[in-house]
């Protein structure tokens, strides 16, 4: 049975990783008693799922966990989710069943997975928590990981209401702060506030340490924070930078223009124009306020 | 009284600030009882330094603070020290009263300050414990901000030994890892692991909030922590900045160089080489280590 300010369960999650991990702790500690399904693609990982304890049944056959669900979630790589989507679109859905998913991009997702539900009864909706770690697998699975979180979720394009209500209720119950936007603006905004974050992690790290690695043993804090994503998976990474490939593209090259600015600046030996450099800054990264440490989640 | 293995007192910490702050909390912390005297350029200051009781004497006169003291820190901006060395050098010094700074860049304050201290009977030895926060003054300063810190000590010239010793003895009483390398090698170094994550995380701040603020609300700990430094005082770190320019502007070369990298092979659509690319940047990152986020300080 389902409120409407409930969890709506049976709870499908496919790929038992960091995101499906906690996931299915998040909804345990939220809602106990929930029946929680976990689909894995190698038996291992299922019986590693069935040790854990974590969920109510771990299975490979996507129909075994897909069929009469509530509510299912897709926690792969985005790369794999169109065909993953055609194999449970083929299953006995239950009417209403919300279908969502944890990828990082949300234009080619959904312009892949909505029409693959369509007249199956169930609805798409696309949905990004803000939530994750440098760490993979569910080892680095936390029950709080979604807590103060924002939550971005896509209104499906038929407009389908109840679908898009189950999908706030859903990541409202685990904590999340619920936004909604369409999948163009979601791409758009999450290129600049979490696909750039990444690369220039990745390039700070270079650019600090290829002459000389071992400058690494007088790093502090500053290094270990400003670098600390670049510690993330290449392979899914390399994967989500090209799904949002024009939008990262527009953000590299912003920063690739602020750096030849700043460049300039050094250059030029103006340090009140260096300091209003770094103030811009300061001033538009403040706007995170002081509590933010504690409230965003992890991404 | 002063053992070999002690902090030599009484300890003369010059400015208020956040480190300076911490130091007369961690002194306090690890060597109970010892004298600490605090001087500050502003007789309010000094009066809040006394209100507090972190300190066994507060005072705005250079000659109080100096006089007699067996250590002395200068917590100043950079830019100031070279005439407050001055002041100090005027003042009676203990015969082999070590002097020493927190300085982001060395090279620039060890050739202004070693001579100022020549025939003083005093010996400036350049110190820079890689611990500090985005936050300033005194308010956020903490007795265990220095603990598992790195702190870089650059050698005095003309070799003497036992002012070194007295400087390494100190921080590593305050619970830092203590590297030697000369100035030169630590702007470098520096300009790397500390001054580049810095000015990387305004160019993350701006590239990614310039066009669109309103992404802030999708913020999570991405952007959190590649950003966080940008949070700091845009004076203080324009100083540092034009300290160590040389350094800083090739370190910032190499950023602009791995950015144009990046850029072309997203253009280019080839999803190996951007894992390759982003595989490179996770095989230096992951030799911090996992403890990093315990073990060292932030700066």
């Amino acid at each position: 049975m389902n409120r409407a300010d409930q969890i709506p369960e049976p709870v499908a999650v496919f790929g038992p990783g960091l995101l499906g991990g906690s996931l299915a702790l998040a909804v345990r500690r939220r809602m106990p008693g929930a029946e929680v399904r976990i689909w894995c693609r190698r038996e291992e990982a299922a019986a590693d799922v069935r040790e854990r304890g974590i969920a109510s049944m771990a299975s490979t056959s996507v129909r075994d966990v897909a069929s009469g669900a509530a509510f299912i979630i897709l926690c792969t790589p985005v790369g794999v989710m169109p065909a993953l989507a055609r194999q449970i679109a083929a299953c006995e859905l239950v009417r209403d069943c919300a279908v969502t998913d944890v990828g990082s991009v949300k234009g080619s997702i959904v312009a892949a997975l909505e029409p693959v539900f369509a007249n199956t009864g169930a609805v798409f909706v696309g949905s990004h928590p803000m939530a994750g770690s440098e760490k993979t697998g569910i080892d680095a699975a936390r029950e709080d990981l979604f807590e103060g979180a924002a939550c971005i979720v896509t209104p499906p394009s038929a407009g389908e209401a109840a679908a898009l209500a189950r999908v706030r209720v859903f990541w409202s119950a685990l904590g999340c702060r619920v936004l909604e936007m369409s999948a163009t603006e979601h791409d758009r905004k999450v290129a600049r506030i979490s696909h750039l974050p990444h690369v220039m992690a990745a390039i700070t790290t270079l650019a600090s340490l290829r002459p000389d690695a071992d400058a690494l043993k007088c790093a502090a804090g500053g290094f270990r924070d400003t670098t600390r994503v670049a510690g993330g998976d290449p392979a899914m990474w390399a994967g989500i930078l090209s799904e949002n490939r024009s939008e990262v593209l527009a953000a590299l090259r912003d920063a690739a223009g602020a750096t030849r600015e700043l460049l300039e600046i050094v250059e030029g030996l103006d340090e009140e124009k260096l300091r209003l450099f770094l103030a811009e800054a300061k001033n538009l990264r403040d706007r995170l306020g002081p509590g933010a440490a504690a409230a965003y989640g992890n991404d």
